[in-house]
């Protein structure tokens, strides 16, 4: 028997219809914010991915060589594709340039629960303006996804690199080492980095300072002030302060990173509870220019997860109309109905299998809709329809002409 | 410098704007008929495609070893994988089960003008009924995606594959030459067919008669009283004559079709001009169930390409309102502007990069905003703002709420 591959998924009408309205609402909200979608293929050369993260992702890519002898790898994110297609085919659309994605991406890995091979990212990028405004407007817009899609317990971490940065260097360590002490951060390592490091408590202590008293601290205290100018801005985004976290130990896990870096958590998530990350960086070296960009993605899959969690998904439609014919000499005024109700986007289906009404019923019952409509000899004559409401079981005959008038107005 | 894979596109913004509102089309249709979307993997085990297509696929396919040692491959077409998906997990739904699904496929062939390596699909299933009027519901749904998306020079071409069959039978010709018979048919090799098989001009003849005299000739006429039914069932469902034709000749080239068949060409396309091919099947075989299914599959960016030399692409929307702070003081006011625009969809930026009003209004003028809204000091005071309508360059001050007001009921 042959089944889906191993770590994917099908999904089936409820579920892409769930995914199909939260996307939607996803979409909306970047557009009013004046971002627009593009997409790029899903196969790149590998080398992208290499250049762009470091040798070893190789270990986590579906990768293969292609009947032209080419290395090519299924996309793991979207960032690198992003700026690959801006810089062969972008570069003269006037900055800021603001772009959306939306797709699936993919990685060998072992299959969890909520981690599939096969899994989807929603995301952005701001191309080209390098100010405390655009950190802004990028933030704004991650915290904007999470609140739009109706997720209420989750926590957004702020953080500006350059703070670490400035204090590493006023601490005598070498910049070179950022990634190796950035990482260790990341993983909670802190003691063991502060006594490789020989900082004592220093780095622990500066980690849990207010900025007011970093910026005391710091000879150069300009990238503290630089953080406090994007939350200022955040405050007129109407951002709530109840999930915000200024956390400087917040460092993203790779070095193209440069400036204001943030993560989102739910927290019904449990330990692998990071459903966004963003920030502000620079892939230029790739293609040997200079792009600076702010951008974030979203896991669309874990997203979900926690929405589902909270109870907070998406109704689903009902169907409308189901329309019972009765008898042959009804078929031309059934399909008249039908193509009628069809045209003002009622979602209407029609008995394809010739069943007796008791099935029919059954039928529309099972699926959902709201009203079976019959169809015989007299509603022939007489130019009407009898409706069956499913959920009160009610049933009245009408015009035809007065029923699509109402069920246009209602649902229109 | 790493560039795109051969064979693939970037989708640019207006582009993808275009696609989604064609594929926003395709998508409330097929909802207004009771369809439902799935999705299934982007890559299946290759094994799929080979059962289903024969051994040959393999050359036209992205197929490679996994990590894992699988033999995978990227689908080249969504039929099969969507009938996999329904034996494995959505046999209990109640039939008729309608579903449709959108989604890239991909190929390894030469790329050519219109033909990519990733290309996009839009299909159907409906899965159940084997009845005249499945077989027309399903060409109807079919016949629509084309009309509804606008497309004006088309041609449906139907037929029902029992009537060769008959045709074949009848002349004494051994029904498992039928796919070596029908193949040549695809190709206009009459000629050639026809000496094979001693035929005469009988095949010939037979293709060019209307189908009250192949009713007349053949033994068991009953397969073409049954495509009679659907295409009476079709002038109820409304489509218009002009764009339909009875070809009996149209045979689809695979194995797995039984009954009855059709294809919709677009005139404009020129050689490669059909954008749509569906029909009466059963996969079932690969399952080692029996599946009746009727279906069809759209080629996206083909119909797009037809559509765009019939020059009735969608009209690509305008942004709405661009906002230009004009001081530090007049921040706080702006970005509550913008905070209310943006929470009732209108689609609405600001300035980002600190730009003098000259260099700002300029920029809005080549993203296509209607409108630039100027806020400075006196609006701040008076809570209004200064409107220059970028089409005319008509500029007037009006109060916040008032002009709120305006274009939410304008626009929403």
């Amino acid at each position: 028997m042959i089944e889906r591959p191993r770590g994917t998924r099908d999904l089936d009408p409820d579920e892409m219809e769930t995914r199909r309205k939260i996307e939607q609402n996803l979409r909306d909200l970047s557009t009013s914010f004046g971002y627009r979608e593009i997409l790029t293929p899903t196969f790149e050369h590998t080398e992208l991915f290499t250049k762009k993260s470091g040798p070893d992702i190789v270990n986590e890519l579906y990768h293969f060589e292609d009947k032209g002898g080419r290395d090519i790898a299924l996309r793991p994110e979207f960032t690198a594709s992003v700026i690959r297609a801006y810089n062969e085919g972008m570069r003269e659309l006037p900055k800021p340039l603001k772009l959306f994605y939306f797709g699936p991406s993919f990685r060998y890995e072992r299959p969890q629960s909520g981690r599939y091979r096969e899994f989807w990212q929603f995301g952005t990028e701001l191309i080209g303006p390098d100010t405390a405004r655009a950190d802004a407007e990028n933030i704004a817009l991650a915290y904007n996804c999470v609140k739009n899609i109706r997720l209420d317990e989750f926590e957004l971490r702020v953080s500006n690199l350059k703070i670490l940065d400035q204090f590493l260097q006023e601490n005598d360590i070498d910049i070179e080492k950022r990634q190796d002490i950035y990482h260790k951060i990341d993983k909670e390592e802190l003691e063991e980095v502060s006594e490789e490091y020989s900082l004592g408590s220093k780095l622990l202590d500066f980690l849990n300072m207010e900025l007011d008293e970093m910026s005391n601290i710091l000879k150069d205290p300009e990238p503290v002030e630089y953080l406090k100018e994007v939350l200022d801005l955040l405050e007129y985004y109407g951002l709530d302060e109840k999930h915000l976290k200024v956390d400087i130990g917040t460092v993203r896990g790779l070095d193209y990173y440069k400036g204001v870096v943030f993560e989102i958590d739910a927290d019904n998530l449990g330990a692998e509870k990071q459903i966004l990350g963003g920030g502000d960086y620079n892939l230029g070296d790739i293609f040997g220019i200079d792009i600076s960009s702010k951008g974030f993605a979203m896991g669309f899959d874990r997203s979900i997860l926690a929405l589902e969690n909270e109870g907070k998904l998406p109704e689903l439609d009902e169907m409308d109309c189901y329309i019972i014919p009765i008898g042959e000499e009804s078929f031309e005024y059934s399909y008249e109905i039908l193509r009628e109700l069809r045209s003002k986007n009622v979602i209407t289906d029609i008995d394809l299998m010739g069943r007796g009404v008791g099935k029919a019923l059954g039928y529309a019952d099972k699926n959902d809709f709201k009203y079976a409509l019959l169809v015989g000899g007299n509603e022939v004559e007489d130019k009407s329809v009898t409706i069956k409401d499913m959920h009160s079981g009610d049933q009245k005959t009408i015009g035809k002409d007065e029923f699509v008038r109402e069920v246009d107005e209602k649902w229109n």
